[in-house]
């Protein structure tokens, strides 16, 4: 085990996306109760179960590390909820709030990807074979998410959303 | 031009990122500040002058939807500036605190690069012609921002900090 400077920014960016993807897991339920498109509700309902997977991959990395999963307050996940929260507050269901839930989602599934994307470099880097490709996994799994978000908007949504009149 | 409720969803996104980008031209120099990689400072300091042009270039968006340019606070990128503000700040200058500033920087690329996206979605499902073209370029600059990073991380930086012991 290399105990290097490294692997204590590896640590630290663990917890924070460990504390991310447990509120994720309470808040996704609320956009999904909010969101009318079923193609949406289908997005969302894999991705809560992609998020459970993804809670328990991370605690399989920190095996790999000999440590005990933690999880320390990530601001930036909390604004981001916080973001979304305010956004669909007073939504009215249809397609202008699953625009707004399309928008907030794909802004946390950009956060994930760019941690899960340091946290993979950082393993690679330290030769972590076993977690580089546990989180090279979740990685894709974001990145895929995010692609499908952005297919449902187009097809789905933002059309019969801008036909809506103010 | 289409008064539509989707419009609303627009303007409020553009308010969003134009909060944003104002904050980060207070927070890059910071970063640059932090510094030790030359190609670091280097890509640091083009992305601060992007970011000058990216609000330039927000200006000229909300001209063409005929709507004076104003701000919204961005729970978001102010969670997201807070936890690089909190990382960096006991950071001693070399490998790891740029491997840390790459990490943050990344995040918040990420944020811009799923508002961008969201906002060139938007304007292009509008027929919004002029304002999709110039959301566009402010993408494709955040995209290669971010690749460039993740080339300085694996070719200059993660593997000196690795080797510092903890």
């Amino acid at each position: 085990m290399q105990a290097s400077k490294l692997m204590t920014l590896f640590e630290d960016q663990l917890k924070d996306i460990l504390w991310a993807e447990k509120e994720l897991i309470k808040s996704i339920p609320k956009m999904i109760s909010l969101a009318s498109s079923v193609e949406l509700i289908e997005a969302l309902t894999t991705t809560l179960e992609q998020t459970k997977e993804q809670i328990s991959r991370l605690a399989q990395v920190f095996r790999t590390i000999e440590t005990k999963p933690s999880t320390v307050k990530c601001d930036a996940m909390a604004g981001l909820i916080a973001e979304a929260t305010e956004m669909l507050e007073d939504c009215e269901k249809g397609p202008l709030c699953d625009a707004s839930i399309i928008s907030a989602a794909q802004k946390i599934e950009h956060y994930e990807i760019a941690t899960y994307g340091t946290l993979r470099e950082l393993a690679e880097t330290m030769e972590l074979i076993d977690a580089a490709k546990l989180l090279e996994k979740s990685l894709k799994e974001e990145k895929s998410a995010d692609k499908m978000l952005t297919g449902i908007a187009r097809e789905f949504v933002n059309l019969d959303a801008a036909s809506l009149k103010a």
